[in-house]
Parts: C-alpha cells; sequence; structure tokens
C-alpha cells in the first residue's frame, strides 16, 4: 500500500506542474448546473491524466470521478477509486490558488489511501488506512478532542444563511465559522487541527480523500443524520473530533 | 517616506521572529467583550515592542492601538500611526497561523504607509501613498476592476447571517461568499485580485493598513453607507473595485 501511495503522489506531482503551468494563458471555462458550477479545461486534462494513469497500472479497478471521465460507478464493491481533478473550480477560475487535487483508493467501501494536494502552497497531505497521515515528510500527530464550543467550524454558505440542518446553532455554538471555497482546504484545516469541524452537501469526490485521512488522525465523518456515507451521491456531510461530532449531533437531532 | 517604510519592515520582521517563538510556549488568553473576542500576552507584548520602536524614532506622532497601549486619539490631525499588533486573534489562538501584524501611517488623515505581515506565511504586504503597493521585493499591479457577478466577496459572518446591510442580497449577486476570520488576510486576497470586495465591521486598526494599500491599486473604501471612514472609531466598511463598489452601492441604497 505504501508503495502504491508513492506511486499515486508522482501522478499528483506531476499534474500539479501541468496545472501550474496551464495558469499562465487564460483558462477556457464553462458552467455545469449554474453560473457559479464551474468546470475549465484544466478539470478535465486532469482528470483525463489521472484516469490514464490508474488505467494503466490498474485496469480493472473502477474509477468515480468529478467530470464523468472514469467509469458509471454503483457499487463499492471491489478495488474503487474516486478522484476530484480540480477541487475547489471557482477559487481555482478566481483566485488561482485556494484549489486542491484529491485521489482516494478503497476497497470494499473500506477507504485505504488519501491525497489532498493544494498544488500553489506546494502542501501535500497523504496518507491511510494504518499508514498514518503526511505532509511532505512529516507525520502529522493525532488531533487533539476540542469541543465544538472551543473550535472553528468550516461550513458552506448555504447551510449558515438558510441555517440547513441548524447550521447557524451549530455556527453560533462553536468559537466561528469559516469559508475557504474549496473542500480539500476544508480537510487540510481539520488534519492541522485549525477546525474542529466541517460541514457541508458534498459529492464523494468532494470528501472521499479526505475521511480517509480524517480517520486515521482520530475524526469521524458521517452524513449529518449520523448515517454512514454512501461514496455514490451527494449527502449532507459532517466530520469533526469526536467530542464535537457528539455536540452537533445533540444539535441537529 | 520609503526610507520610513524600510525601518517600519524591519522593525516588523523583528515581530514576526518574537512571536514565531511565543507559540512555542503555551498563550496567555484572556477575553475582551464576549468569550470569542480574545486578546492573548502576544497581542500585548507586540503591541508594546512596536509602540516603543515608534516612540523612539518618532517621539511626538500620536500612536492608536488596538490594546490600548499607545496615547488615546480623538483627532486624525498631524502624524498618526495606527497597529493591530495581531489582527485575527481568534485564529491565532486556535490556528497558530491565518493571523497579521499590520500598521499604518497617516498624515493629517491621508494614508501614506500602509503594512500587512502574514507572520507565518513569511507574506509582507506593505507600501503607501505615490509609493506602490509591494509583496516583499516584487510591486504588485493594479487591481483588473472586476464586477461583483464576477468576483468573490468576503464578509463577516453576522453580516451574512442577519442581512445585515443587504449582506445576503451582496453575497447572492456575486460570485461566492468566503470567510477568513482575519482582516489582514482579507485585504491581502482584495490586494491579489482574488476577492473583489470585503464588507466587515472595523475598526480603524483593522482596516487602517488596508485602505492605504488598496487605494494605492485603485480600489475604492468608505463606510457602507458611502459615507468617508472615520479613522477614529468602529463603523460598517467596505472596500471593493470601482465597479463591485458601485454594484453594493445600488444594492445597499
Amino acid at each position: 500500500m505504501k508503495q502504491m501511495a508513492e506511486e499515486v503522489k508522482n501522478w499528483l506531482l506531476e499534474a500539479g506542474e501541468v496545472i501550474k503551468a496551464r495558469l499562465q494563458n487564460p483558462l477556457i471555462v464553462e458552467t455545469k448546473s449554474s453560473r457559479t458550477d464551474l468546470v475549465t479545461n484544466v478539470d478535465k486534462e486532469t482528470e483525463t491524466f489521472i484516469v490514464s494513469k490508474i488505467r494503466q497500472a490498474y485496469p480493472t479497478d473502477q474509477i468515480l470521478g468529478e467530470e464523468g471521465l472514469g467509469d458509471v460507478v454503483t457499487s463499492t464493491a471491489g478495488r474503487l477509486w474516486i478522484i476530484d481533478p480540480i477541487d475547489g473550480t471557482l477559487n481555482f477560475v478566481k483566485q488561482h490558488e485556494n484549489f486542491c487535487i484529491m485521489v482516494a483508493f478503497f476497497e470494499e467501501g473500506i477507504g485505504k489511501l488519501g491525497f489532498i494536494y493544494d498544488v500553489m502552497r506546494s502542501e501535500f497531505y497523504w496518507g491511510g488506512k494504518d499508514l498514518g497521515v503526511y505532509q511532505g515528510t512529516s507525520k502529522l500527530p493525532a488531533i487533539p478532542d476540542v469541543a465544538l464550543a472551543d473550535g472553528l467550524v468550516g461550513m458552506n454558505a448555504y447551510m449558515y444563511r438558510a441555517n440547513q440542518c441548524k447550521g447557524q446553532e451549530i455556527a453560533n455554538a462553536s468559537s466561528g465559522v469559516r469559508m475557504i471555497g474549496c473542500a480539500g482546504i476544508e480537510f487540510i484545516q481539520l488534519l492541522r487541527g485549525n477546525q474542529v469541524a466541517y460541514l457541508s452537501y458534498l459529492a464523494p469526490w468532494d470528501y472521499a480523500a479526505g475521511i480517509v485521512l480524517a480517520q486515521e488522525l482520530g475524526l469521524i465523518s458521517s452524513q449529518l443524520s449520523g448515517a454512514p456515507l454512501s461514496l455514490l451521491k451527494k449527502e449532507l456531510f459532517v466530520c469533526a473530533t469526536p467530542a464535537t461530532y457528539a455536540n452537533i449531533q445533540q444539535i441537529t437531532s
């Protein structure tokens, strides 16, 4: 598994260099479901590159990619890769930073490897089940089990504004709310102990890598209802320290 | 003025080294107006250090500091320094990053110099009237005049949640809302062209350095009502590109 991790890291470092080069030229931007749901030529090119690397190395594995350039995945049985080629595309387009590449590897629904690469900051978080979690070559410590009242919370804008699932009560019970616009960087904040929870409405590629790394460092991830995540469809999502997770369940139940 | 800028930069670099050293030990944290309005021993030590440097170099100048270790300032006449020793204290305490040191220098109410130092990222933004704006030694370009619909907006949580001054309408008319919890980093996002507006309820030390740098790169700052900023008390604040500023005035008027 560690050898496989090294292989994936090399793919993503190579993809990151191409992304940086592409940012020297104008991006080709298209809208998807709304005027703020964007995709660029670079999202597609990056997904194509990662899918081709997986196909070469592991031709029989299933691949679920945000841009739909992998397989149509309807089950988590067997070996499954989940790819977000550019997570935080709106930031990518408007800021040319604050975006990530994310890749996860699951076997029979169990998260084995996760990779979150903040390309422009050259920060690479990776690891997996029983491997530990690393930033570059530095192993990260277990995350202190801080309660909601004592920590910052990442939340999506709609959940906060509309008080969806008591988002406002959760934010008010915390030390403060933060919005970054990139699930990968929200997970990085969790892994660094900068935030005690992240709540949003996420597709599998938004959370797959993050939950593998978060679990290895002692955090809990689930649907906001407490039900397990499906890895197959968009769901209301929470990842938190155990103490904060219990605080949130108390507020939402 | 350029020589004075070099002098201030050296003070802040020295202060930054002390702050990094202090983070190796537990912080002494006290609350101010509420459980999330914090001050630490390091805020006070840093303000004391900067005030002492100004007193030595410019003994007759007025100094307005967040922690009240300068003067009681009731007028912007003459030479005035405005200091935020640690902007984003909640981030400083909870994250040990995503905070800034900010210093500004005004003469007869006119902003002459501004300094924003993101200590943990080693990013130093500085400059002033007719000097240009620099990140380290690189001169920043003028900021493109992007409209609200095409850009991201930084906003404080309360303004968004409570729809204060139509904060929700402003956010909805933009490409998206972001919350960082540090005015200095919000201004850095503006200076880098990552955001087209920043709206909040700010004290003079939260915005003094930022508005000097923002103006030099073509942005407009004022109270949300359109009235000039006082530099003396807390006010509803907006800084934006000219096009976005006009869009926001149209929504709030």
